[in-house]
């Protein structure tokens, strides 16, 4: 059980206020006007937080992916606090610099894969990838090539929503209503082994190879700056490809010159077990995109890595034109080098790797539940796919919002879920009674699912 | 003099390890490979920061241009500590919410000019900006007019830089050699009304107005959704416009159903005496960026603040589709609450008008000198624009980097510069005696501008 702080509960007249004032004066993500009740989230400590009625929630989703070290960490407090005291913000424009940016980059650079060698600092992936892509186009423009401005990108990718980095994430959401996109962007079939029907047969990286190669063909190579891709997929559904796809794409991009970004926005840190995914898909990027776990989202913080060419080619004689606000902000450095700390120190990479596989075998019986199509596990990324029908594995037709309802009203549980899949990335300290919690209430929920989606009570 | 807590200084040994690090390991934005010496901040307090080697620097650009309540400010610590201890993040997707981000989005609507009712929030100025611009075309999607797309923006304005906030950015060096912009957006003559030759005789009022009328009937105004500006332009050189301009364009694009967007990330809260820039120009636009001060920089933050009646769009039955991992931050939140709190009680608002308009009679000697231009002040935030002639307002032909080095090195005050104009936008907590000291070093360097650009010794 988790010891929360000794903070009094709100109260249910502090409660209505603050939903009254919340439907008055915010604007939420993803929230239809019609819907009038709000959680007020006010406690956290380690897996588990409290709303504003004293109700307590498994945290499975880790806020969006992000709070390895669980919430509530005292240590990562009292590195912010002293920071903050001593210098709360400093930029990194021209020479300027600070002590703990400095820092943050050689630890970040002799984590990452050998060859990412260079730190640029944003306050979160969307930025992070929004620099990425200019990186890359300017790049080549450096290089002497500016025709090479393409970006290939994927179908159900989620890369943020920027401008840039909406135009190559690949859900039609983020496109619809929002004007013309960033041009020069295509979108390739994403590989998802469990959806072989969507690859006419073919062998799936087979199939994304060959697409691969005839576009880079159609368009032309010399007009093609980079491909972006996240090594396994987090919002599309915890997806993670053939073992020989990454390798074969990384292969065939760089015999043509061609730039392979990988968005690890929600992977890297420790997510799937291993420092960064790279590692887990065994290729190495030119440009690798960071942030959430490397704060534990105690403050927005994001990291690009890059490598000495690249870098050196961006900066050159006149310097890399662009950064922002926040970027080698002290107090996030200062977060981020405790919180790393944090995650060597406990190993929760190797718990992310155990605990991970512990709970993949507690969830394994649930695939003989009639809506349970696959069950997919990286580390403590785990998806769970919905099917109305096995055989024709087609997505329940309410998608699987109802069931993230129920099992946050039900059992206390909070995951999130897109139309296909639910998703599990909860806290990398998670020990193996939280993961049975978990596992229990999924089944008893899972259970009750029917193919229209609706939940027979229990 | 500022009392600097008791750290000791780092020793050369370190700050050498440092700077070795920083080569080898960073990207800084704007910094030429050739240039090897790094400035490794360590301390601020008040209006002051103290690099490595122990030099102590009158930081006359607030970072940039965003610690309204100065350095170190134990108040804004305990209160990020506070809240990090109790919930550090949560998210506001769907019906989430926490008591933070409720408390701080009715603060910042009771703040903000009547009628901008509704907080969304983001992690910074270009977050906010790409909010923005989302926010004005997806209104018209939604009120059934999908073809309005067009954004109309201004030469010379700076919106940051992510793929959308880029393209209305007016300056070239964020356009050339990232590839195709978005489409969809034209770029006005700002009007600066110094640079009376750039309107060929005209009012600058008039002339603007009139490109507007023309632009809107050549695009067509069912096809514009939306007009993008800073009030009082930052980057472009503490530039405000003529008094009847913002109240003008405001009227017409109101006429034709085109929303106004002011970008206020930098003089929101406090920069130009008024709790918005808004005010100061005496128009209430439908979409109000805002960032930088909103925490005084200890965290990254912002919100976009809005109508009701954009804001009921935007969401309507299905939700407004997209946010960010950082929307509603407590500890953010949290320490944008206090910030506020700070810039009340010790009466900022007020202090930026009587110290910038103090500061301002200090420069007007200023205006005596060959280098000197013209200055422009508006609360704190101030603009020297230095001219090699002063009948042709020709610029320095190096720009202003030299001035601002030697500024640094022979003064160790820190402000920064566009090619033309030096900028000053100080910590508002700025005393009488800190603005002698900065009036002082300004007058010893500027005497000695040559027209070449060149800085005679002293």
């Amino acid at each position: 059980m988790p010891v929360f702080p000794a903070g009094a509960i709100p109260g249910p007249e502090q409660t209505d206020r603050w939903i009254r004032a919340d439907r008055a004066r915010l604007i939420h993500p993803n929230l239809p006007d019609s819907r009038t009740d709000r959680t007020v989230m006010v406690e956290g400590r380690g897996c588990h937080v409290r709303d504003s009625s004293g109700k307590r929630y498994l945290d499975a989703a880790a806020v969006l992916g992000m709070v390895q070290v669980g919430h509530g960490r005292d240590e990562i407090v009292a590195a912010a606090a002293a920071q903050m005291a001593r210098l709360e913000c400093f930029h990194l424009w021209e020479n300027m610099s600070n002590d703990q940016a400095i820092e943050l980059a050689v630890r970040l650079t002799d984590l990452a894969p050998p060859g990412l060698e260079r730190a640029f600092f944003t306050s979160g992936g969307a930025e992070g990838n929004e620099i990425a892509l200019r990186m890359a186009r300017y790049f080549h423009h450096r290089r002497g090539r500016p025709e090479r401005t393409w970006i290939l990108s994927r179908t159900s990718a989620y890369h943020g929503i920027g401008y840039g980095s909406g135009s190559v994430s690949g859900l039609p959401v983020y496109h619809e209503g929002f004007g013309p996109p960033m041009p020069h962007v295509h979108h390739l079939t994403a590989p998802d082994p469990y959806h072989r029907e969507a690859y006419g047969g073919e062998d799936v990286t087979g199939f994304c190879l060959r697409e691969l190669r005839e576009t880079i063909e159609r368009i032309g190579p010399d007009r093609i700056a980079a491909m972006i891709g996240e090594p396994v997929m987090s919002v599309g559904g915890a997806v993670a490809p053939p073992t020989d796809y990454w390798p074969r794409v990384a292969e065939l991009l760089r015999s043509q010159g061609i730039l392979l970004i990988f968005d690890e926005v929600v992977t890297a840190y420790g997510r799937t077990g291993h420092w960064f995914a790279a590692e887990h898909v065994a290729v190495t990027p030119d440009i690798l995109v960071t942030a959430k776990g490397i704060t534990s989202g105690y403050i927005p913080h994001g990291a690009v890595l890059t490598t000495e060419e690249l870098a050196a080619t961006v900066t050159g004689s006149t310097g890399f034109p662009i950064g922002f606000t926040y970027t080698g902000h002290p107090t996030a450095c200062a977060v981020a080098l405790t919180n790393l700390a944090i995650i060597e120190r406990e190993n929760l990479l190797d718990n992310a790797m155990k605990t991970g596989g512990y709970l993949a075998d507690r969830l394994a019986p649930l695939r003989d539940l009639p809506a349970v199509g696959d069950i997919r596990q990286a580390g403590l990324m785990l998806g769970i796919e919905l099917v109305a029908d096995k055989a024709t594995r087609t997505p329940l037709p309410t998608g699987t919002a109802p069931v993230a309802q129920a099992l946050r009203e039900d059992k206390g549980i909070i995951l999130r879920g897109n139309p296909r899949s639910l998703l599990i990335n909860p806290p990398l300290v998670m020990d193996r009674g939280t993961a049975d919690e978990l596992a229990d209430g999924l089944f008893s929920v899972l259970a009750r699912v029917e193919p229209d989606g609706r939940i027979r009570r229990s």
